[in-house]
């Protein structure tokens, strides 16, 4: 096991009703921001909650966030931050709502340009706003952990940050606020954590148990919740089993101590850019071919993921290996979500992704850095 | 799954050679109180990697704290935190340690009579000295959950107190101190954590799967390292899933929104009372005995702890459940812990044990409040 720093002290309130006790989470005198995005939450009564809960304090709402939170949008929500001297910011939806106003909270209490927090690794910040987090989308663990990603759309720029300035004090996930939720984003929010996890978990082997079993749990989770959650399911604990899985998958408990991959959603985030897929999309498009291109590197996490996950215990190694990703491409498109760009009517433009994909630094990609332009291409040709 | 609040803002520091961190987690100018047990510390070389670190800051030493931390004790480091106006306790040692730690930073800080802290549910606490843990004995899981154990030998007391207040700080967790630990804490290391996952996981089965994984994973490393630990092993790997293993036993991860037992430990507390017995010698007696006694109330997550975690899925569930039983009673006896009252030589007064575990509270016991005296001399028979 490598060794490690863990942190995480964001304070999770999980279950029915758990946005009442609002008041006991905010100082009565505290002025507040409440930022979300495009309505949906006035559709579904989480705003109404929030309203309710709210009642007393000084609020100023800020609605509008997009996804893929944009810096000119952000901007204005630090403007007003500043001008009305705002004490905590209350991020109510999804992942882009949160890390938007990550952003914001960092760029509020910062005296330079706050495009450094997203662009200079050697930028000091002392300060930011106190953040708080009502989830209404699983998907991305923003919620519990101190990264954001944000787009400048301007000049055609998605970046990511992590700064434990901006873990949120709290943050509130109530599975029944997922109800009302598109098919679509239930695609998205059983891909995107499933990634997250396996860009952690499937990478080299170097004996550390706790994460992997614990990586483990959250793979198990998903794929026995996937598809009810995709059909829309009203039940309880399905919902908070997969709310609590998908946190998990990014909250660090699985990351800590062990080597990092990451090349599926760097691929992934120039698909997006270029052709406009969900992000979602985009991992279940790339992952299964890395794995394949990759597959001796990774040969003795996926003889793990196959017996653990997938239960191919009796198998030959090669076979299981084989057999797993195959299973998991099957329970993609369980979901409704397709693996291949064909299947998008897209035809890849390999040297223009790739071109991209190395254009702000020459280093490889993947836990090894042995994943260069020419493994790229195989993969997009892989995955065509 | 049962609502939950989940907070834990303990920084782990986790690896070879973390102990040097400690000047970048300490401030300048704090005042430390260093607190310690008898001095294994110093044979280990452990004292000396601390000495090293804490070069250049005023440390007062505090020595002598005992197994099961003495309140007479701990009192003596109160008046010394007071006098000397002590900014940080840093406890190096194992859960005793740094149990009495906690203890001695509330009350240092509390105006009332300290032993309020251990009996006086409706006290008000409102600060606490700063707590730093370098943990050399997995067992407890102390280091990262707000929890102690405090005995009063003065007036045959033994109480526990939680209070988010005495979460350490910072806990540095490096393998490598625990090479030179004696058998018999290594035996209690494994054991201890062991019971400490059954008593949250092999409750009531409420469809909690991400806490439910988690368990499993944390009981199976410690059945894969349990016998190349007690053999003494100095491999870093194993000594790392073991360290890692215990201190997700009992940092809530796995016990958030889950029904919890802890019937196994309340028996166990009276039989060291009673006959001297270490806490894991009692744990490994008790907690067999009681999933037998208990067997139909834990009937569906047995069944789980037979198929998950010793591989028992081809038995009928009756059958598989017994099993488990067996094999974690041989998994014990293969760590040369013994598991009935007989085999240590006592004939146990069931009596005596069960007036003085219904003493000052007649509750019953367990995750469903059916464990009453009868089923406590009927487990103590069983155990005998």
């Amino acid at each position: 096991m490598h060794n490690f720093t863990y942190y995480n002290p964001v304070k999770v309130l999980f279950g029915k009703g758990q946005i009442q006790q609002l008041g006991q989470l905010i100082s009565p005198n505290a002025k507040i921001l409440l930022t979300y995005g495009g309505g949906s939450i006035k559709a579904n009564g989480v705003y109404q909650q929030v309203e309710q809960a709210l009642q007393g304090y000084k609020v100023i709402e800020f609605a509008g966030i997009e996804a893929n939170p944009d810096y000119d949008t952000l901007m204005k929500a630090v403007e007003i931050c500043r001008s009305e001297k705002i004490d905590l910011i209350l991020a109510v939806g999804g992942g882009s709502i949160i890390d938007g106003s990550k952003f914001i909270a960092l760029a509020a209490k910062y005296n330079g340009d706050a495009w450094d927090i997203l662009t200079k690794a050697d930028a000091i910040f002392t300060e930011a706003i106190d953040l708080g987090a009502i989830l209404t989308l699983p998907a991305t663990g923003s919620e519990m952990n101190s990264g954001a990603v944000v787009s400048r759309r301007s000049i055609g720029a998605k970046q990511a940050f992590m700064n434990p300035l901006v873990f949120p004090k709290f943050a509130i996930l109530d599975p029944e606020t997922t109800y009302s939720l598109p098919k679509r984003q239930l695609q998205n929010g059983i891909v995107d954590p499933f990634i997250h996890v396996t860009e952690q978990y499937l990478t080299t082997d170097i004996n550390s148990s706790i994460q992997d079993g614990f990586a483990e749990a959250v793979l198990k989770t998903l794929i026995n919740v996937g598809q009810d959650i995709v059909n829309g399911t009203q039940d309880y604990d399905t919902r908070a089993n997969w709310m609590w899985a998908a946190t998990n998958a990014l909250n660090g408990i699985i990351g800590i101590g062990v080597d990092h991959d990451w090349a599926t959603h760097m691929i992934g985030h120039e698909l997006t850019a270029a052709y406009g897929l969900d992000h979602g999309q985009t991992l279940a498009i790339v992952a299964p071919q890395l794995w394949r291109q990759q597959s001796n590197n990774k040969s003795a996490k996926l003889l793990k993921f196959a017996h653990n996950v997938w239960g191919l215990e009796n198998n030959h190694p090669d076979v299981a290996i084989k057999q797993a990703i195959i299973k998991t491409e099957e329970f993609f498109h369980s979901l409704g979500v397709k693996t291949k760009l064909a299947d998008y009517g897209i035809t890849v433009d390999a040297e223009k992704i790739v071109a991209n994909l190395f254009k702000y630094s020459s280093s490889n990609l993947g836990e090894h850095q042995n994943i260069d332009a020419t493994a790229v291409k195989e993969i997009l040709a892989m995955a065509q």
